[in-house]
């Protein structure tokens, strides 16, 4: 590019986009981005991962986290990632129903724009009874960015199928993996955010 | 330790703090992080810095960021770092005078109490006007802690007379540097910040 543009990115999500686990303080959000700025974006990233939130509870906060850090630079952009939280159950039933994590994704598209956005759906986990329920949400969420015109990327089918991914998951707290892992889970996510930070 | 206990700590303040400028994506809140995990720390680290912002700026949205953030865990922190952006000149006047610098910084104290607070002080730029109202700014900042009790890590004095910090400040864009700088910011606070997660 021969004038790169001042990219303000935030990250806005649950305790995978914080990078909960990962020693080398990375995860996967730090990972896609060094990979943007070694291939010469110009860019700024602010991460808004909070451990525990459930979709509902990052839109609630979204609009008045995203007003100081979206206010400078020349393209923002918003990744939105969550969803394993919504699918823990809690006596019994689900924290939020799919149809409720859906409405609240829709939310935070709207709270993001006009940003442009990019959807990283949920990741496996160490409970075939909640993959489960997180391949459905997956299935919710990419039909809704269908629908939006908003990109979608997948995580569930290659996490679910990584042995490094499901063994740190398993030898960790049953969530979330180690720097393995979380490389593994960038290895997923950098192509698509690649493309998407290259569409004008 | 035997039990280390959940620890949440947000790093809330400026550019420096957000990591501008390092490819590697870590700047000197993640490799203080990474040193703090290596160490057998439990820790979750929420990074709060944001491009652009004087000390009022981090003061007027730390509670209502701080909020979501420090709701679960057992051990409650929070490192307040700002400065730089206060002592620019905007039409031949600093953005913030000292003295409101520091009315803001009690400001940001006193909502991230009950939290224990950590305050680590501006860097040097690569203006020596500029970093004559740093070193003074660092002062008033420094008397303000002490009377507070509140433990101050200045970055000044070693920042200053660091060759590489001064060289990749120079190289890049007056302000921020690269990999090598922010890993000797990191090296300056590792063992107050160390000694500070320690206490209880």
């Amino acid at each position: 590019m021969l004038t790169a543009p001042d990219l303000r990115i935030c990250f806005a999500g649950d305790s995978y986009v914080a990078g909960t686990g990962d020693p080398a303080c990375l995860g996967w959000v730090g990972r896609v981005t060094a990979a943007a700025v070694d291939r010469g974006h110009r860019l700024t990233a602010y991460n808004l991962g909070v451990r525990g939130e459930t979709s509902c509870q990052v839109a609630d906060r979204l609009g008045r986290e995203l007003a100081p850090r979206l206010s400078a630079g020349d393209d923002h952009r918003v990744v939105l990632a969550f969803g394993v939280n919504d699918t823990v159950l809690v006596d019994g039933r689900v924290r939020v129903p799919p149809t409720a994590s859906t409405e609240a994704l829709l939310r935070a598209v709207d709270a993001a724009r006009p940003a442009r956005v990019l959807v990283v759906g949920p990741p496996a986990v160490d409970d075939e009874a909640q993959n489960g329920r997180l391949h459905s949400l997956g299935e919710f969420f990419a039909a809704a960015c269908a629908d939006q015109g908003v990109p979608y990327v997948d995580t569930f089918d290659a996490t679910v199928a990584d042995s490094t991914w499901r063994r740190e998951v398993r030898e960790g707290d049953g969530f979330h993996p180690g720097t393995a892992g979380y490389a593994a889970l960038a290895g997923v996510v950098e192509a698509p955010f690649l493309a998407w930070l290259a569409t004008t």
